[in-house]
């Protein structure tokens, strides 16, 4: 059969498809796929967010959080997406002038860089190559040559969402806590609730978080830890600031309360998403994302398809392929059309280059199976020479199978 | 029978309460009831922000928030509370040292005041009491006064929740358009969607508002329609923004796109909503919000309780009552444990004095008969002796009788 027969033999199954419309499957890094019982529960009516009962529920979600970050720090809620989170972590702990290093080796890491530049920072940059992992060498020079201690903060993004890179922030931090006065900023938007982010014991000063990621939630709702440490920064932190004031969300949060109108469904979702972690436990939630992402990059192997990250900066959230002979995007569209399956493409010049299988949140191995089969028919459909029938689910298999 | 055994029985039927805690009511200002629909639509798996499917909802999404605006202006959805909104209108629009005069007769009003003095504006309030509209004509003198054109800015509260009292945009507004130079800015958390708020006739340059009001969906959207002349001043305002700057959501409005993940699921129940209130119709909307604040303002006088707004600065959206010689909160609490109806209380010093009846979204003719009933038999149970049996029901049947 040639291509062009099948891709109207495509063409064919995608106008079935409108039948199965509701047969969809999110295979992206966010928003990740959302629990029934999470979204049942965000079709309750609302309440007051001023009432008893809500604030009950405030202060439910508030020691559960603490348990999800693993610290007795303040963790605030925020009604802002990842950035908004992100964005109130620089300002309320440092002022315009301030100087900043920054690790930028993707979309996320650069949009540190253009946060604190708007708000008049001094950024230095820590760069890698997209798809490498920071060198934490890098972070180490800079510091030690730092004696006049003018370096207010570093501020890292844990796992690159836009390549699949996890960066070693525990040995980064290492050389953070050797300088003393640098507090230490964590995006781990991408990295909370698949791999461990022990904030009190690797004392992590900021760390912000999103709803659509780990958490296991439709997007709306941002997280903010922040430390005794941090607190200390924001006395004397001048940048203007009043609805991303975090002085006023702790105030609130420790009367279990909000200081404005919270999003009271999503945080109805919250509380069943973190029954569910609390029943699963951490350490078995963060084996589950390991084995994913094994599986996945076995698979990819298998296929004869490119990994993006190296093995050793594996994000256990999402995995960057780079396919050879294939066009990513021709993957996608043939993956969203015959399988229903929504991978991501690749960001600014990785458009079209790469694409991307999220595993992050509410995906079970049964999901990174379904979705290797379909890749595999997918490269059979666009003629992939290179793709050995059943490789990939062989090499996935037998991950799994262990 | 003696108030301490009303009391008692009152305790009893609270606890048979927990039995029909699916039957709660929320007759407060926000959030306002939610539609089935909307919930039930908020319900569905979320799909990825970047798909053409999830393009297409924001491009209808758009075109009906225009509608409901009565705009041609642009109408930008951001991920935050009615406040976020709020602060996002004045910080792309204005800079550190610009005068401004701000409105301030209740919370909102001095919350506009709190964020101005944030971003460190020149603020200068222009008050009334709280419970009494502001007085135009104090606008005009001050504007009219300004020869030098030193005023950036008029920012008013439209509908001020804390009171009940809707201030009179329009009037105010002609002073300020008479003034030329300075941009018109309005909360119309409360206003949108009950009373007519017509941006392109009166010229309103910013205007702000929050999904669980008018819009009838819960809490985690904010909206901001925008001018020309307050995009031409956005070019030289210096405030330091990122995530608030609606230049970004502007530039990805335009393509049907979000500058950050959008609260996806809380779109969905706005495209229900959006749909119900075009079926409705705006001058249906608004009559509908008209005759509840008639029946609920007769009922009141009926049974004898005193009316904190005056007839002709009577918001559409909320109802504020001042009680003499039964205690509010003993009201608030009787409704909601023998009732399961909600109402607000008083805010800062009107905390026990005042209760609030929200008549605002999705609230029908049967509702405010339901809610003022049960306000009967609550003065009823607590005695009061003002309170003639059957008054506030007549009162308000002679309104929607008609």
């Amino acid at each position: 059969m040639s291509i062009q027969q099948r891709m109207i033999n495509l063409q064919n199954i995608s106008r079935r498809q409108t039948l199965m419309q509701d047969k969809h499957m999110l295979m992206i890094p966010g928003p990740t796929p959302v629990p029934e019982s999470v979204l049942l529960a965000m079709a309750k009516h609302p309440i007051g967010h001023r009432s008893g009962d809500f604030s009950q529920i405030i202060g439910e979600l508030t020691e559960n959080l603490k348990w999800l970050h693993q610290t007795q720090n303040d963790v605030l809620m925020l009604t802002v997406s990842g950035t908004g989170a992100m964005e109130a972590g620089i300002i309320n702990f440092l002022s315009a002038g301030d100087r900043v290093l920054v690790g930028n080796n993707g979309k996320f890491g650069e949009r540190w860089g253009k946060i604190a530049r708007a708000f008049g920072l001094e950024v230095e940059e820590i760069t890698a190559e997209w798809g490498k992992p920071l060198d934490p060498q890098a972070f180490k020079a800079k510091l030690e040559a730092d004696t006049q201690k003018t370096i207010k903060a570093v501020i890292i993004t844990h796992s690159e969402t836009s390549t699949g890179v996890l960066n070693d922030l525990q040995t980064i931090n290492t050389h953070v806590k050797a300088h003393r006065e640098a507090l230490i900023m964590v995006d781990a938007v991408t990295s909370l609730g698949a791999v461990s982010v022990p904030i009190d014991k690797w004392g992590l000063d900021m760390v912000a978080s999103g709803s659509q990621k780990g958490y296991m939630i439709p997007p709306g709702l941002g997280f903010v830890a922040v430390s005794p440490k941090a607190w200390k920064a924001y006395e004397t932190a001048t940048l203007p600031k009043f609805y991303l004031d975090l002085g006023a969300y702790k105030k609130a949060t420790d009367k279990n309360s909000s200081p404005f109108t919270p999003p009271i469904n999503l945080m109805y979702g919250l509380k069943v998403a973190l029954d569910m972690m609390k029943a699963e436990g951490l350490d078995a939630m963060f084996t589950r994302h390991q084995r994913l992402t094994q599986a996945t990059r076995a698979a990819m192997r298998g296929l004869g398809l490119s990994l993006f990250a190296p093995d050793e900066a594996a994000s256990h959230a999402v995995t960057a392929v780079m396919p050879s002979t294939v066009d990513a995007e021709a993957i996608r569209s043939t993956m969203r059309k015959q399988f229903d399956i929504a991978l991501a493409g690749g960001q600014d010049h990785l458009k079209g280059k790469i694409f991307r299988i999220g595993h992050l949140g509410f995906v079970s191995e049964r999901d990174i199976l379904t979705a290797i089969a379909a890749l595999e028919a997918t490269l059979q459909r666009l003629g992939d020479q290179g793709a050995k029938s059943g490789a990939g689910m062989a090499a996935a298999a037998k991950v799994l199978g262990n």
